[in-house]
């Protein structure tokens, strides 16, 4: 599939370069177009990026927030970046609670005595440390576990088997997410002694996907698990046959007092720097894989298009940050750098994050009002020989990092990779570098490097055009 | 793909089933065709076998060799055939030593510290409970292992990463074998502590593949575990970059004086009820996953192959006997089965062995000596409809727990399935019933009871033809 994929994406390039060029010398409006297609072009053969992402993985491996391993991978970004030929490069942290995964194992009891493969919630509470055995409570629809009485799962450990949705563009899971978000405590409040989910994760592999979970603060906090989907199935199959008895143990704990790590990359622009045009993705990863596809490869794609710009004769009218959030998988990245960078926050003119995986890109969305732009135009033109076409929506969010910079009025641009087998990986021991076809990442870093450029060298103020957009 | 392939076959089926229809009747030798035809059609839409493996890998789960849960599976089968209508159904045990998993970890100490993921072998010797930190010396050829030079590993960790090639008749597992079954005595003689090798697995997931290994004699006897595929390319990223330090502990131990058991059911002829056509599988399987592929499918085809044809008005001339081996995954079900059983060998007129999963049969393979038979000819177009062509060489082996027999002079008869993605599963916690496709499972239950009814109906000597074109 990869090789097919790749061999697509060269045989349309020999086509669609041809034609990209006569386009662009007929509409002929500015060198921008020129340069946005050099840059695309350098990046699919350049191996940067793809040699990053292999550095980083290997180097540093899982990056767990608030650990050693994430204060490591900083430290190896900010050479990196150093390297590379940014203006400034700056690694500046802010404090957060670390947790931090114990022992977990999980078993049928009874009827049939058998291991479960289990990994613990991020911010999970611990069990006791002989576990938990209790009868099991199973639900095969989150809906039906919230129908349920209060006090209805006393006692119960509450199982949840719904399965999400394999779709391309990832939307299942927004829509399954309050199953590991707010299934635990809505479990409590029902009387349940712990809590697992089947994995939010479309593979049917033994291995479990993490994630973070949210207690309310009106509910006891009971230990909660994912479960892998093979492991699901069989809770599904030995409950209709009666009662099942499980063991659970989760040994992690939380260390107050950690610091997570943001380290920002910038080209200082050569007509009005003040005015900053912001690219991101996080360094932070679950500790069970090494982090490729989640968010290695993001890293790799935002510094890579920054250090593509960067080899330019001259840089971008504004400013152009790669900043590579700490965190983001324990929800404090993005609220820790809008607030560190309050006063900056004004002066960003749009902002984007690269946080789904090394898929092709096969859409992109532009900024709110932006429609009938040039900038539009030539991005668009330019992203056509890489198989990317405009989306009709504009963008109206990208990634989690960037949100908190969306609601203090910095418009995004948005790319959209192919995300059916993301889910496949995400948070699981198998996000690994061999995961990584470097043809489908250089798309990336490629449709990056260019819309970076357009948007840095571009005169359009891009927040007014949202706030009289969205007036 | 599972529904395409399902898809596929419906569509051959309807089409083949009434070309073979009128085969049969311009053909018209005997009605044993017919009945073969009726067996196999039968099958497509049985289920049975598919709800026997759910059963199996629910209800019991994995199945080591010589525990408790290989010894509740002997009584769950015992049952389930009893159920299914044979004539007699038996349990024997016999002794072995029994090989049980104990903790399993393994991690890079330096230079870049993280997680391996490692299952020991089969019949390893523990690490020290503290575990043993070494320097590793990696090859990424077995054979390169071989050219070191004694004591030239002394104190290290052997690592041989060769990688298993992905074929469709599962010939690269047999050229591999070595690196696993004699790797760490070769690793021993040259001064190893520990061996590690890449998991002789096609796969690129984070899950390892068990499977045994042999002391040799002349050999110390050193700690040997499998890297998942992954962990085995993060080694070689490492050892790239320079001298790599890895900590493995494992704790199995051994419990001489365990018992592992066969469950035999026959089916006694109406002819010749001393001549046994034997077809079997094997009943244990490793523990990390539910042994689903390897072996709970060739239990469920060659369980529901004889429970169909004991639905027949009239038995078979022959005797049919399904056997169920214990400890195949040990290497003790063979030998233990031809020594119990020496004085009915004589008898055994053929013999076959389901055990390579459960995708599609592809081709099968005659006994040595019967091309020219009638025997041939009905079952070649027997399986014709079914997508499977008759291969242009004999049978010359067929599973393991065969191979005593055909030592001793019992010919034997192949059903070959696709195992393109087998060692994706085998010996891996991913072994699990949610990796069945029940159309494919049921092409081959259709022709196993084509093949056996025949076979135990035929008149044909087997053994003097074999012994006859092997003179």
């Amino acid at each position: 599939m990869h090789r097919i994929a790749r061999n697509r994406l060269a045989a349309a390039l020999v086509v669609c370069l041809a034609l990209t060029g006569s386009a662009v010398s007929t509409r002929a409006q500015d060198s921008e177009a020129t340069t946005a297609a050099k840059l695309r072009d350098a990046a699919l053969k350049d191996g940067w990026g793809y040699r990053f992402l292999e550095g980083l993985t290997t180097e540093i491996g899982q990056r767990l927030a608030g650990t050693p391993a994430e204060a490591r991978a900083a430290v190896w970004a900010e050479k990196a970046l150093k390297a590379a030929g940014f203006d400034t490069v700056e690694r500046e942290s802010f404090p957060m609670t670390a947790w931090l995964r114990g022992e977990e194992t999980a078993s049928v009891v009874a009827p049939a005595p058998q291991a479960l493969v289990v990994t613990a919630l991020g911010g999970s509470v611990a069990t006791p440390k002989q576990g938990v055995t209790a009868e099991i409570a199973l639900f095969r629809r989150y809906s039906d576990l919230l129908a349920a009485a209060p006090q209805s799962l006393a006692g119960k450990i509450a199982v949840v088997t719904q399965r999400m949705p394999r779709v391309m563009d990832g939307g299942a899971y927004g829509a399954a997410n309050p199953i590991r978000r707010k299934g635990p405590s809505e479990a409590a409040k029902r009387g349940a002694v712990a809590y697992l989910l089947r994995s939010l994760g479309t593979d049917n592999h033994r291995l479990a996907h993490a994630g973070a979970t949210n207690y309310e603060a009106d509910a006891p906090r009971i230990p909660a698990a994912a479960l892998s989907n093979p492991d699901a199935d069989q809770l599904e199959r030995l409950a209709a046959r009666g009662k099942v008895t499980v063991h659970l143990v989760l040994t992690p704990h939380s260390e107050e007092n950690a610091r997570s790590w943001t380290v920002s990359a910038q080209l200082n622009g050569s007509a009005r720097p003040d005015e900053i045009v912001l690219i991101g993705a996080h360094l932070d990863s679950w500790d069970l894989g090494t982090g490729a596809i989640d968010d290695g490869a993001g890293d790799a794609i935002v510094a890579a298009a920054g250090r593509l710009i960067a080899q330019l004769k001259t840089r971008p009218k504004r400013s152009l940050r790669v900043v590579l959030f700490g965190a983001e998988e324990m929800d404090y990245s993005g609220p820790a750098y809008a607030k560190a960078h309050a006063a900056e926050v004004p002066h960003i003119v749009l902002a984007a994050e690269s946080d789904f995986g090394a898929r092709k890109i096969y859409a992109w969305q532009k900024p709110i009002g932006s429609a009938k732009t040039g900038f539009v135009a030539t991005l668009a033109d330019t992203l056509t020989p890489l198989e990317i076409f405009l989306a009709p929506q504009p963008a109206l969010r990208s990634g989690d990092d960037i949100a908190p910079l969306r609601k203090l009025g910095v418009p995004v641009i948005a790319m959209r990779q192919n995300g059916l087998d993301y889910f496949d990986i995400h948070h699981t021991a198998d996000d690994t570098f061999d995961k990584i076809d470097r043809a489908e990442l250089d798309q990336n870093i490629a449709a990056w490097a260019a819309m970076a450029y357009l948007a840095a060298q571009s005169d359009l103020d891009f927040r007014k055009l949202a706030a009289d957009a969205e007036r």
